[in-house]
């Protein structure tokens, strides 16, 4: 398998290519962006994920051999735009929200412009990224928040694609998660892996006693000892028996959790292991996490709620030509015409405003002349700026790729989100926690 | 990157076989099986999908030198585990459901033998490749049930993570998709590609006119035109001008569905262009789907709700160990015994009883003996076999991966469909189609 991202694309990207070649209108200068009607029901904000993950697939968006021999095989395209493949290799510009950042209906999270034929090409790979990791992000935001502090590790994969199960992994880690058990994630991006053992490894064993002696030889007493295999009671006595009080924690995966850390919290105290944690897991979502507040939980596991974006698997992000070279040599804005569907045509930036408390009012969207959009920058102290560059000239900008970029996301994620109107991180449905403005420049 | 798929794994794998290696209990024979408690609500039936997939990871489920060399570096296990990491190969047996297979709550649709060692690492890239397949294919069904046999065709990559789109296009076929929009999943599993234009193109172009003639110049009078830009009647007249009567087809991707594809194919008629097809697309499931039975609608295109499992993004299915060799030497059965997660032990075969139509009446899950079980064969008229063999002491068993795969996997789940009681097919919420009953031999 080639690791060339060019394939993972949609048939009509490289027709409408074809067709743009042949007519001359393939080298018109165009801005694609990247945006999102509304957000999904009830959710008052959205995360955006993925855009380092878009800047890799930039790297490897190359038609090598092996791509152009199946097209050419399949006839997919004709030879001229097979020989424009050949030489492929995105030579624009990308700007975009910082990965991490909140975005609400319309905000111009992504904006690509260069020649038609380049920028059109990228379009399913940047919104599969996008669409993805932004739904998962967005999810797993609200997890963070109603833990309140305590830990929450990802444990997803076996719930997921297994390629995918390694960016709900990563954009966990963007919205805060603490660590994951996902170790191609680990070694991909510098996550913290985490893990122990699962039902079968006491199964395994003829007793529970022989089953956690053998985890603590090797592990450590540090270690998490799952203790709900058979009886909970008598697996915290056989865990604490087999490891001692300096036992690092204990699972619970199945039953009614919250009063089971009580109960277990109580035991573990009366066995004298009080720095001993609990870590709970079994089908948690947000809405669960926050049942729990208070209940004594130290950490907790996310599986299947997290990877599927609880409740709202995928964005409805587009990727929309907004703006295009005319006969005339200029750039202007375009926008579909019919239906429900319509967009606003033209390049956009975007700022979010704040009061007097640092807190968020507005998602301020600028449209107006291109020129004038392209050189705006916040011009008023209550502005915050949130249009970055990505990509200038086919070069990649750094920062944003790697083990990097997800530090700097979930570092943007978290002050972004302190800065949210009170009452936005509450999970009960509602509007989007501000208004989406347009300011025209 | 490398093509190794090892590390798409939970840490707690690994921790486990240090633990096992360690005390000796690495070596002991065990079966895992994976099922699922039930199907996600109201789905009458699961369709099996990913197994070609699970099978080709397998053989790419290698420790190599980059993956040895992160473990080592990050400490996730000891030396002696690496060591036997590095020579890594499964020599176990694998049986299962045949991929396109309809499956219940509790059919064993594989079942995995080997030393727990051997067996325990497969869990999590297992589990992900067949909880996402099986979810998408199970959603195709419903809409390739609903479209009556018109053709369904997946465009969804944009709406899930780029390689997931790979395999939803793959399991979308399975189920009876006509063809995908992926040019990977072309590529990779021989499916069909299709796709013309999106908005842009005709944005890209200074009027609606010059846009259809420069597609018709370059792909053709049989393409299909996209006549919602503007002005769907305005549009549709323009497409005609441009191809004249023996256009392909026209594609509507907004609007009232149902009223439209009549308007459009009145006004097409009207214009001689009887041959002309109408494909629809714009946020179809298989609800919109059946509400558009009486339209004249030739095709439907089905994106966001095809990748997201309709509802239902992943499926439950669980790797439980069900039965180990213990101290003794011999196999006995297994089980998580506290709470509500309860799981049967021992070994499972199954079938599918019919009645005299040939219409399925039971799901029968074979238990007891494992002597008995392993080596049971239905041994009435009214039972068909479904577990069949995939891997024999390592080695794949021909037929079921890449592209012939699919084709024996699509070709599977149609005929298992038609087997379906009369009604299993309506899609309001129900109970699973047929109840699961157990044998003990």
């Amino acid at each position: 398998m080639t690791s060339s991202t060019a394939l993972l694309t949609d048939r009509y990207e490289l027709t409408m290519l074809q067709g743009a070649l042949a007519d001359g209108t393939a080298d018109r200068r165009c801005v694609f962006e990247v945006f999102t009607r509304r957000l999904p029901h009830g959710r008052r904000y959205g995360v955006l994920a993925g855009t380092g993950r878009v800047l890799e697939a930039l790297a490897d968006f190359r038609f090598g051999a092996e791509e152009l021999d199946w097209l050419a095989r399949e006839r997919v395209v004709d030879d001229a735009t097979l020989e424009y493949l050949s030489t492929y290799r995105f030579t624009g510009s990308v700007r975009g929200y910082a990965e991490g950042e909140m975005f609400f209906p319309h905000s111009p999270v992504l904006t690509v412009e260069g020649t038609f034929a380049e920028a059109v090409l990228l379009e399913t790979v940047v919104l599969s990224v996008l669409n993805y990791d932004s739904a998962i992000a967005s999810a797993a935001s609200r997890m963070t928040s109603a833990a309140i502090g305590r830990p929450v590790l990802e444990m997803g994969a076996r719930r997921a694609h297994e390629q995918a199960a390694v960016a709900a992994a990563r954009a966990a880690a963007v919205a805060g998660f603490a660590g994951t058990s996902n170790l191609e994630a680990g070694r991909r991006y510098g996550l913290p892996t985490i893990g122990t053992a699962a039902h079968a490894f006491t199964l395994l064993h003829d007793d529970e006693e022989a089953a956690f002696a053998a985890q603590v030889a090797s592990s450590g007493p540090g270690t998490t000892l799952l203790v709900d295999t058979y009886d909970v009671r008598r697996g915290v006595e056989r865990a604490v028996a087999a490891a001692g009080t300096g036992l690092g924690a204990v699972r619970l995966d199945s039953g009614d959790l919250g009063v089971l850390a009580q109960e277990v919290r109580a035991q573990l105290d009366g066995l004298g292991a009080h720095g001993t944690k609990i870590v709970v897991t079994s089908d948690l979502d947000e809405y669960a996490i926050a049942s729990l507040a208070v209940a004594p939980v130290d950490t907790y596991g996310v599986g299947t709620s997290l990877v599927t974006g609880s409740g709202a698997p995928t964005c409805g992000m587009v990727y929309k030509l907004v703006a295009r070279e005319g006969s005339d040599g200029r750039l202007a804005p375009v926008a579909k015409a019919s239906t429900s569907k319509g967009s606003v045509g033209g390049r956009k930036s975007a700022a979010r405003r704040l009061d007097g408390d640092g807190r968020a009012v507005e998602e301020v969207v600028v449209g107006g002349d291109d020129a004038a959009v392209r050189a705006w920058t916040p011009d008023a102290d209550d502005l915050r700026a949130l249009v970055v560059p990505l990509v200038i000239d086919g070069e990649v900008c750094p920062g944003w790729t790697g083990a990097e970029g997800v530090t700097a996301a979930a570092a943007r994620h978290a002050a972004s989100r302190d800065e949210l109107p009170r009452g936005a991180r509450r999970l009960s449905a509602d509007e989007a926690a501000i208004p989406t403005v347009t300011l025209t420049v």
